[in-house]
């Protein structure tokens, strides 16, 4: 079981080595029987963290083929810094309804209370912040690279969830489950491999070093989200949510006013929306609370094995939706992350 | 330390299950001691292992720069048939003079006399007749693939290999080695993707049918060859190559009467024959030689990773000889390779 609560102390970043010590929960007699978890709050849990990366992986699928499926049927009309401020809205009133019935089921306590300290929701802002960096700087980095390019250079993103998971959580992978990370990032790359892909390779420094500051600030966003949800363990999730998302909402609203102000103002608010709109701000809604709960359950490294499993399903379902041809690379890369997803359980186990 | 010595019982495929248990060799205490060898013996031996792969690798490695040199210096003029006997003749005669220095050295006795029973010779001109069946395919399978196509399909000798390394010789790979090994076949495949390997993807059932043949021939006559090698340890491996390699100047003897008799006699045996003709002759001898030195003193899966490793090599090499361009693909299938031969270094010490 990855969860573990992140001691306040492990934050300062005072002692490294200490941290190296691995102070991972109870161990169990037997491989197996940990990896299905030996008690049975420990099989809750590894339920819990089933059912949300389950969830994670069909939302993260569904959403590429739904960005597919508008492509076709169009380019965007709508404005997305309102679509993307819905997601958030939508998120934060899910989450509120949740609570409502908790509060009905169990009664307002410490856990589930809304209300907060500054201390506790003084953190809740930087994910949100650095993911409008992030997207601030995908503007400039087409500069340098195509849009097929950009896709592979993303990829980047699974090494540095790596890195900095295991520097900011303090959290071991196995010597294995570092080869198997490094096959994960190896193995998404070559099955998007294209006939244009090549021209990565020709990325100019300024180019590369843009994709590693936004394979960082995604990757620190993640490792980030992880500590806020997991400093606290017995908060309840929606609330962690609502707060994480009510920030959301913030800067979303700000990207609005400064990058759409006057399609806003002159066409409304839902201008151009239609049927795959709407689903697709319900989905990017849905995944976004899988990902919380996979945060909360699971951790950054669950996350990008789904997603990455996530790109596999997607492109074998747009072989039958879009009549899509599934490449060499694709199959290839397919069994390197099969390989990976191996060599990450069995690391595992025998660490 | 792979080397061991092969039961007359385990070639009859008696008791599997027994057959199962692992038999290996006296363990070493730390996984870092037994790498080099804990004790003297076993460091010698890791050592002559060592420079038999290195001899291997780069042997490969240059073969297949010749093969592209002898390709951008025009067509071959020479008849490969001539070619392929005097390759086995010259590894005959650099047997024959080691043998005659040994002789000279330590004297003539029981393992390293030239005069051997029928029963011990009776199985040396199997390796030669499976791998002229193969050739023979190889004229075939090109009315089903390309040859792009051919190379991609080639890397099905490496998952034959292990399986018939596994289910013949009964050793045992673990679990991760296993995973290695497919990891090698997806990162061979990938290093050498290239716009037209989609192709591959259309070939007809009999062209698939025919490549898993050929890669079953290739994979058993390597994995017998070790068979015979092995199963008499003591055995001067000089006397054992003369024997194998005999049989082969007999089986191209009668390749060369069949295919080429009339060329070698209206222009000659040595017609078309220059420099790259005779050095490529030298290098194919040599390398015929470091494979049999690694089929007895390392395995055929050592085999498999050297020429593996060759195969990037050539190709980097090429950047500088020849000016290709590496691919993303290639750097991809090189990430995947490297891991795959950490994975099963690894795999050896956990076992």
């Amino acid at each position: 079981m990855e969860y573990r609560k992140i001691k306040d102390e492990d934050k300062d970043g005072g002692d490294t080595i200490a941290g190296d010590v691995e102070s991972s929960p109870p161990k169990y007699p037997s491989g197996t029987l940990s990896a299905f978890g030996g008690s049975p709050i420990g099989r809750n849990k590894w339920k819990r963290k089933s059912i949300v990366t389950i969830a994670l992986t069909f939302l993260t699928s569904s959403q590429a083929i739904l960005i597919v499926w508008s492509k076709r049927a169009g380019k965007y009309e709508y404005s997305v810094t309102t679509a993307n401020f819905l997601v958030e809205a939508l998120k934060c009133a899910l989450s509120l309804a949740a609570l409502v019935r908790i509060w009905s089921n169990d009664g307002i306590t410490d856990d589930n209370r809304l209300s907060t300290t500054w201390e506790e929701v003084s953190v809740y802002p930087v994910p949100a912040a650095l993911y409008l960096i992030k997207n601030l700087l995908q503007y400039y980095i087409f500069a340098y690279v195509d849009a097929p390019g950009y896709q592979i250079l993303k990829n980047l993103n699974i090494i540095s969830t790596g890195v900095l998971y295991r520097i900011i959580l303090k959290k071991k992978l196995s010597e294995i489950q570092w080869a198997a990370f490094i096959l994960l990032c190896a193995g998404c790359t070559t099955a998007q491999l294209n006939p244009t892909s090549d021209r990565v390779l020709q990325t100019p420094l300024q180019g590369w070093v843009m994709a590693i500051v936004m394979a960082l600030l995604s990757g620190f966003a993640g490792v980030y989200t992880e500590a806020i949800i997991k400093k606290r363990p017995s908060r309840n999730i929606n609330v962690q949510n609502f707060w994480l998302y009510i920030f959301g909402m913030g800067f979303n609203a700000i990207a609005i006013v400064v990058q759409d102000f006057d399609a806003v103002v002159n066409k409304g608010f839902f201008h151009g929306y239609s049927l795959i709109t709407t689903l697709m701000i319900l989905n990017h809604a849905l995944s976004g609370i899988a990902v919380s709960m996979v945060m909360k359950y699971a951790d950054n490294i669950v996350k990008v094995y789904s997603t990455s499993v996530a790109m596999l399903l997607t492109a074998v379902v747009s072989v039958f939706l879009f009549g899509f041809h599934l490449s060499l690379a694709f199959f290839l890369g397919s069994i390197v992350l099969s390989v990976s997803i191996y060599l990450h359980s069995v690391g595992k186990v025998q660490r």
